[in-house]
């Protein structure tokens, strides 16, 4: 399974959604011109605007609207990356140097709020207020889910139920976005456009559990990813979170305290007391059930090119290995 | 002149402001109910709200849409701040620890994102889209603004007239925009909303030109800024750019070289060229300019407490020691 295979349906259409984005980023301002060319050179999988396009072909005909949702939503998410890696003091970005290392924090920071600001006046310019709602709402659980994961992180306080709650807000709510703004571009029967919520939701968990998957199992591939960090930073994921609760109770408080130590060469032991009390396996369980419960939503749309995408796109993100 | 004579005008409105902002910070996640009760405890001056409410009742009978929209010019002028101490590594903000010595610049960069998004969904719950479009071009002008003035910073590249165009896009666009919200939200009058338009980008102006001569004559005050600061940062203002125009050929280029040699131990040095060459004066002359400029937009408003006092804060602003 490949992406470029997925996108088939909408492929011109993702052409024009590229031009139009291009078009969006210029600005008079010659640094910000500049980095937004260099941004174009970061070529993301661009999952986000395929999701907003084949959700509405779904539903029917992709128009006007339908580019104002992409374009918003891959102007917001742009923002939030360049600020994550401030955050995270990443170096690279989809295989160049992030912003924040060739341009320093200040100016990226600084492009994140111009390219929000951006995102909210495409669809302002358009009228399209229902969209805005919708994104500010998603906008607010991303940064609430990812501070309640660091409150939880602080006091190494992580149930499955809490695990959920961040997943939920921090990733799936801007899955679930797309996919609502794809198909209200196009119709308006609430039946269908809450199914394709649910659809996204579930789709945005299987894809936040995998990250975290990989964050335990994956190599460093060509992307430039690497395991450990979630344990270097002291988030507790659902694998871990899983062995913690399934491990005898002395091996668990060992392993507790050894993550509190913060030893880097700890990984592999954790590794390996994930791996034995089941954590991955779990967590493989949980991601096989949020795909199946994300592809159950889309059984009442007639069959098409594009509900036919729509489900490989949900194995291609729950079986992804970068 | 002092601030709490200003605002008499409207202090009980200003008290119905600060209950209605304060439970607007509220949120179920418990690490941002603690940062956003900290916030509170970081009392600024509220030049804005004061403005925004100001500005209204010169124009007529505050009302729920005027607390509408001094909410969401507090929430967002407060995210831009945290997002600033993130950006410029500051240890303080009004008096007390910044929120990213604090809680660490992660935190800060996320509480910033998540209080622009409430900022964003106060004006859409009341379905006030005018204000947010008048809100949303202010705040991408105010990061265009920002990086203007980096990228002229990094090419040693600095003329009066970018300078005036750096300023008005990251300072007085907000200046501005408060005053729109708060004749909008209760007038519908062109003339006398282009008046406060006008005067808010001149009171804006003023503002950071005041703020730039501080920057050089400036002593540390109680509220912890001190001077030197753009030099530093090689932030080319009012008073330097002035010296290095008026000055002979030879003398300002030297003063050039040592800017770019960036020894701390310049600020004397290019304190006294500033001064010998009457950069400090010029830019006195121009806030009194821009106060005059301001205050004469308020001519065609009726005689009023509110009116008279957005006069006296045009003076306080304009000779203010911090």
């Amino acid at each position: 399974m490949n992406l470029s295979k997925i996108k088939e349906p909408v492929e011109e259409e993702l052409k024009t959604f590229q031009k139009r984005f291009s078009s969006e980023l210029s600005s008079k301002v010659a640094l910000i011109d500049l980095i937004t060319k260099y941004i174009l050179k970061q070529k993301g999988k661009k999952v986000r605007p395929m999701l907003v396009l084949l959700c509405a072909k779904m539903c029917g005909q992709i128009n006007d609207r339908t580019y104002t949702a992409a374009i918003m939503i891959e102007l917001l998410h742009t923002a939030t990356l360049i600020h994550d890696d401030v955050v995270d003091n990443a170096k690279t970005r989809r295989g160049l140097a992030s912003i924040n290392a060739v341009w320093k924090s200040k100016v990226a920071v600084l492009m994140g709020d111009f390219l929000l600001s951006k995102g909210l006046l495409v669809s302002l310019d358009k009228n399209e207020f229902g969209f805005l709602k919708i994104t500010s709402e998603a906008v607010k659980k991303m940064s609430e889910g990812e501070l309640l994961q660091i409150q939880k992180a602080r006091n190494f306080d992580a149930t499955e139920e809490t695990y959920f709650q961040v997943i939920k807000n921090k990733t799936a709510s801007l899955f679930q976005a797309c996919c609502v703004l794809g198909g209200s571009s196009v119709v308006n029967n609430k039946d269908e456009l809450n199914a394709l919520s649910s659809f996204g939701e579930n789709l945005g968990i299987a894809f936040q559990l995998r990250d975290d998957l990989l964050d335990y199992t994956g190599r460093k591939k060509l992307l430039g990813k690497s395991t450990g960090n979630d344990l270097k930073e002291k988030k507790f994921t659902l694998p871990l979170i899983k062995a913690l609760e399934t491990a005898p109770k002395k091996e668990s408080s060992h392993i507790m305290k050894l993550i509190k130590n913060e030893r880097e060469s700890n990984f592999e032991t954790v590794f390996d007391f994930i791996n034995n009390h089941g954590g991955l396996d779990y967590t493989i369980d949980k991601i096989n059930e949020y795909s199946i419960k994300a592809i159950r939503q889309l059984e009442r749309f007639p069959t098409s090119e594009s509900k036919s995408s729509l489900k490989k796109l949900v194995s291609f993100i729950s079986d992804r290995e970068y």
